[in-house]
């Protein structure tokens, strides 16, 4: 017996189907089953009536650390250096699954309400990350963080963590969770660890999620320890291939461009925590113009400090527009798609979700445009949600054809409950330093 | 007899006083009449319990155009001639007083949801404006956008607009509205025009709003025309002084810095729009290092495209710590001030608004922090406001001592009867093209 939800008169934001026209969708158990002008409302389970709302497909934040919520605004104003040494790493290194689970928990509340259904995360703790995907509905690619530098011994030891995270998790809550490897960085990994990673990755068919050339100092580092730049680096010891996910890539030659557009790697853009942190800006519109495929990412709630992916494309845009000095790049349509189908891609789930589409899965947000600062309509869908809206305008979230939030209230998680224990942890963590 | 509304719990954010203590705030009428730690609750009419939000002044807007809250998302993505020559002007030119009245009801919704209690405004059918200022309950400042393009008939009947809009509106609204000079800009204002104003604001006592180096071509033509960048030329006529206030300011030589320090001009930063048309980056950390006044403004929600003033401040300060790749500048104190007291000196109301102070007028906005993108507590008030929130998470708007938003819900507008006259203003000038 089937679980059906019609949503009806629907605006429907589509790939290369940015237009106005109402529709009818039809949700079958987790899946899409039907598009259509009119659905017999006959045998449905549930109608939602989206009069005025706009339909997406959920969107997707392809890099994130989602435990780290419980460090927001733990320190601002700083240097990336003092930000880490003097408070992210300190708080880290109390951290344990519990900490790591009501983390990731808020994170994912805060997801649910801004409408992101996917996260591609990396971090420590992933197991308890991954109860808490479980618990909430969402969707998630998880990878655990590891870091050897140079050294044999942690090196295996941080292996055998990730492989451990894959066989116990991939697949785990009802196939919304997929596993990924996480070396953290080309500084923090070895070459030797990057090349194991490589072999394994093509042994188990696991995607590879790394933060690469996110600094200045982190090229003049690498220039300066092997006379190359990190993507030449990493071109070099064979480690690139269409299923990297590289965040951040600030800093990039013309050379380096190439190389990604030639290993069809997948570049995630985090323009929040890139301006926050002052590590640069992304030549975004370039990437895009070479037809490299890049998606959105908020980083950590850390360096950001929320986990708004609408806020983020309208950042992301913005920033492109006044650092080309071109008002025409990073269009709110090539927004939208970084924040769904590219992340799809990136996360090798275009098969699954990104789009609105027959027999994908009922990944979906509703946005009421009868608020303040989406009044007009605006001449297309895609400017009213990107320039105007920010997360607090997603009223309906929707995960594998579970309804997660209706009306902006939750149906899932306990979001009181949640922000108790998230205040309690961050205290008791504050008072053990 | 006075009405008395007494805010008990709130966590006050207030100038050089970024701490979390529990405060009650009394207001009789109009003022703020006290603030102590406890407060007797026996005589008042009515008791807000601010547990768990942030208690700040009404935000202040330096420049928009509200009315073109009607234009919203009307054309996007553009360069600034084509958007306005194939979009806006032509939309203008059928403009009305009742079009403007239900653009500036609408924008008022948005300002008052999303915590701002006075604008600056320059525009067209400012009568009109005003009358939406008055029914909406804010504060504001109101001037004509006087424009000659060096036609002396049309310079005096431009002049005679504006100071018929102070004869008629300076002071209304139980002194809400106060109204300043408006020439458009240096290169759509003749000098001779500018020249008037000049004298005739010292007569009347009246300020000046004006646009200023939004764009680089406008830096070039006027070098062009003059061998003078524009506040070279502004301060050669005479034009500059303290109740300037200058909207953009985005290309600006160390010496025009001096010149606007030397003056003492105020200087409103519009961060969204100026990256949205592909304007340019404002040196604000350089104009801030120089103690010159820098206040904030969302610009018309045509060019942004909502008047999310917490957005915009957000904004502000990445574009600043990435455009010169230093974290630490522009931080959230200084942020929450662009907004508060400094767009109170920009409007000369310093001593009326900006600061929660016994005395001053009680325009107080509350923020819940007991939300998805605000738990846990940040360490820094202003850091939560600024980093993590956004104006959905305004709760309370509280104008002249009466309350505009309790929870969420509008108490003096109605906001769906505004949406829809809204709605139908668009389609009627839309169809009249
Ligand atoms: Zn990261
Ligand atoms: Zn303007």
């Amino acid at each position: 017996m089937n679980n059906t939800i019609l949503i009806k008169n629907a605006l429907i934001l589509n790939l290369n189907n940015f237009e106005n026209k109402k529709q009818s969708l039809l949700i079958k158990d987790d899946l899409i089953a039907e598009i259509a002008e009119t659905i017999d409302e006959g045998n449905v389970d549930k109608i939602i009536d989206a009069e005025g709302k706009i339909l997406l497909p959920g969107l997707i934040n392809t890099h994130t650390h989602l435990s780290m919520t419980l460090f927001r605004g733990l320190a601002d104003d700083l240097s990336l250096d003092s930000w880490l040494n003097d408070h992210i790493w300190p708080m880290e290194a109390n951290l344990n699954g519990d900490y790591c689970y009501i983390g990731a928990l808020l994170g994912a509340v805060e997801l649910i309400k801004s409408g992101t259904t996917t996260f591609s995360d990396m971090y420590f703790y992933m197991e308890d990350v991954a109860r808490a995907v479980e618990d909430a509905g969402i969707r998630a690619v998880l990878s655990y963080g590891m870091i050897d530098f140079g050294d044999a011994e942690r090196r295996e030891a941080e292996i055998e963590e990730n492989l451990q995270l894959f066989k116990s998790c991939n697949g785990m809550a009802d196939g919304r969770i997929k596993v990924f490897f996480g070396p953290h960085s080309p500084y923090t990994a070895s070459e030797d660890l990057l090349i194991k990673v490589r072999e394994l990755a093509d042994e188990y068919n696991m995607g590879i999620h790394i933060h690469v050339s996110e600094t200045e100092k982190e090229i003049n580092d690498s220039l300066d320890e092997r006379g190359l730049r990190p993507f030449e680096y990493l071109e070099k010891i064979g480690f690139l291939g269409p299923d990297v996910v590289a965040a951040h890539c600030v800093w990039l030659s013309d050379e380096e461009i190439e190389i990604i557009k030639k290993h069809d790697v997948k570049v995630s853009h985090n323009p929040c925590s890139n301006m926050k942190l002052a590590s640069g800006i992304a030549p975004v519109s370039k990437l895009i113009e070479n037809d490299i495929c890049v998606s959105i990412g908020t980083d950590g709630a850390s360096s950001n400090n929320n986990l708004d992916l609408i806020e983020e494309l309208k950042t992301a845009s913005l920033l492109q527009k006044v650092s080309t000095l071109d008002p025409k790049v990073l269009t709110s349509d090539e927004a939208i798609t970084m924040a769904t189908i590219k992340g799809a891609e990136a996360l090798g789930l275009e098969n699954e979700i990104g789009s609105i589409e027959v027999g994908k899965k009922a990944d979906i947000i509703l946005i009421d445009t009868n608020s303040a600062n989406m009044v007009p309509d605006s001449s297309s869908l895609s400017s009213n949600v990107i320039y105007s809206a920010n997360g607090s305008n997603v009223d309906t979230t929707i995960c594998n054809g579970k309804i997660l939030m209706e009306n902006k209230k939750l149906t899932v998680l306990d979001e009181q409950e949640i922000y108790d224990k998230a205040r309690k942890a961050i205290k008791e963590l504050k008072e053990a330093i």
